[in-house]
């Protein structure tokens, strides 16, 4: 019949048109591969060239070959010829940090690295209010459990509120680390402690979801432990935001110099922020203080033998660590930036 | 001097060359996403016309306008027409399912989609082969734990090894649920229940570390739940050996049939692993009622008074529930493949 030919033809049309397609798709993927080949190896190039310029510049400057204001000058116009390639689409065809251990663990070899800067500042972003949101719970939710628990529970923690609140650690700092992994694939040079230390902080929070909660008699000193724990993390709260507050006002001036850069504005202008750093400082040192501490009290009482469960003693160890490693990244941050 | 000015030289001409690659680079970006706009909505247009033409086929077989036979190799060219665009390269061009909640939550805003074929075709294969190493863990590390509790530990489990057992069942099915997002955002068409059913999982696995493992004395009847826990996941274990199996050599098969299909090769040669399944299916419905039989063991242990915690009745009715879902969804899958 009429309708059947007309069909007949029909779906043979299609099968014709898909392969058609699907070749036309093949070769346009490899005909934009090999267009992009000779731009990667013309940035590449121009990464390297940057480098050794700038070791000549301070080469030529330690020999007194170069009046050390147009050393500045020269030295500046590096930066921002790096920063073009940085903070521009040309940052795509950079390589990246290698996708590390922990992401082929949990994603396999999915490829995780945004091909456009405006992406990689969109995740940026992302990952700086999703801590701001996150902050803030960290503050109010051990906050309200240690209030409840003068108020109305007699003194005495229930467990359950206790352990959906280390879930939700183990939760959030796994985000974290999955997270801060996929910014550092993305071209940011987030120093691995700040990652290592959310890995200590999954493992703690694992850990302490197995800490046997005892109640009633003598709370008081059985739940010790749980206590220090829950007021050394609203200090975490408190850091966090702070920190967010400075990280998102120097994203932001980056952006906007990445705009200015275009035109050719004076580079430099992140001397505001970097102010911030040296108040920003302090408060950090004494809340890392704090967590070193907390995490000596919590060895006091497992060796004084009030409690003796192992999960005490290791988070012990776990926080004198973080707390030596938070502090000497710190300076080491400071260290450097005081040094341009 | 004469070096001074070299470099002077040397550093605008870098920062020049800057500018023009990034300028290049992203003129090269853009005309990469306009060249693709076509050959998209080429795709679209196709694959929308194979679905009208199969109803259109379909309705023209019901009123009896057509030919059972011809119907029937229509019906395969038009399977041929839509495998070809799925398995091929134009796949990057169809919209895959959108990327869930629980990506996001984990990873941010990043992109999960790989845009090769190729590519996603080893994605699927290093999921099979992470199932398969984690699959014999899934045996062995229960199995083991059991072993030792009759030969070493006098018939009582201490609390440390079951405890790094059950972290490490949280990490699994966590690293799981994760993969089985990414692959259907990559076009797989793996139902949705299989990764609540990892969800589910994962809080099992939560709660079950935050339930307390009580030692001697009378080791026997208030380990019971923990035991049955164990006993079920060596259970887990097999089905996971048995259906990797299969789904390894489905896997096969299609990327084989892929390569055939470009050759012309006739259709529906799947029917040799499709065999295979009315062989796999018995073994698992046995499993899925085990499954049901531990969880109700765990609520009748709790309802009888020997162990009251509220984790083993939130287990029990997890493992009932994931019973009665997979037994759904087997039987769903059973139906729809013998249809055709
Ligand atoms: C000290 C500190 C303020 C310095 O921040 P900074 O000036 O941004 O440091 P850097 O210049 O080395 O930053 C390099 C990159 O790492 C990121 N980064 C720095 N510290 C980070 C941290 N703790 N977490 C996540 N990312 C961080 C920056 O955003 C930047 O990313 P980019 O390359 O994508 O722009 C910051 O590291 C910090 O607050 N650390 C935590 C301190 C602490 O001890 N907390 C716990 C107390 S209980
Ligand atoms: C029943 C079963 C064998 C059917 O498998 P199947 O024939 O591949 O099913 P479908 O044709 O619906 O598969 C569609 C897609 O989902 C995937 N898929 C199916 N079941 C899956 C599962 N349980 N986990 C992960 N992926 C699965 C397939 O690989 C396929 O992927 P693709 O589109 O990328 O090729 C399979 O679902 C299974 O073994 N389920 C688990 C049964 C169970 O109850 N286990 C626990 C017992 S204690």
């Amino acid at each position: 019949s009429a309708s059947a030919d007309k069909i007949e033809e029909e779906v043979a049309a299609v099968v014709e048109e898909a392969k058609e397609i699907s070749d036309a798709v093949s070769a346009h993927i490899s005909r934009n591969l090999s267009d992009e080949q000779p731009l990667r190896q013309r940035v590449l190039a121009l990464d390297s060239k940057i480098h050794s310029l700038r070791s000549s510049l301070y080469s030529l400057l330690s020999h007194k070959h170069l009046n050390p204001n147009l050393a500045d000058k020269l030295d500046e116009d590096l930066q921002r010829a790096r920063c073009i390639l940085v903070d521009g689409d040309a940052s795509s065809l950079l390589p990246g940090h290698a996708q590390g251990r922990f992401l082929r663990m949990f994603l396999g070899p999915i490829n995780v690295r945004a091909s456009r800067k405006d992406v990689q500042l969109k995740v940026k972003e992302e990952y700086n209010s999703y801590r701001d949101r996150t902050a803030l719970l960290f503050l109010l939710f051990p906050a309200m459990l240690l209030v409840l628990r003068s108020w109305i529970w007699d003194g005495c923690l229930p467990a359950f509120p206790v352990q959906v609140y280390q879930a939700w650690l183990l939760f959030l700092y796994t985000g974290l680390a999955l997270r801060e992994n996929i910014l550092r694939v993305n071209g940011s040079d987030i120093r691995p402690w700040w990652i290592y230390h959310h890995y200590i902080a999954m493992l703690m929070a694992l850990v302490s979801l197995t800490w046997e909660i005892k109640g009633q008699p003598d709370c008081a000193k059985t739940q010790r432990g749980v206590q220090l724990f829950l007021q050394w993390a609203m200090m975490q709260g408190v850091a966090m935001l702070l920190q967010n507050r400075y990280q998102r006002q120097r994203l932001y001036t980056r952006i906007a110099l990445g705009k200015a850069k275009r035109m050719d504005v004076v580079w430099g202008e992140t001397a505001g922020v970097d102010g911030q750093l040296w108040l920003l400082c302090p408060i950090l040192f004494i809340l890392q203080g704090f967590e070193a501490y907390v995490g000596l009290l919590l060895l006091q009482t497992a060796f004084v033998g009030v409690i003796s469960e192992w999960q005490v003693i290791f988070c012990g160890i776990l926080l004198v660590l973080m707390a030596i490693g938070n502090f000497t990244n710190t300076v080491q941050i400071l260290m450097t930036k005081s040094r341009f």
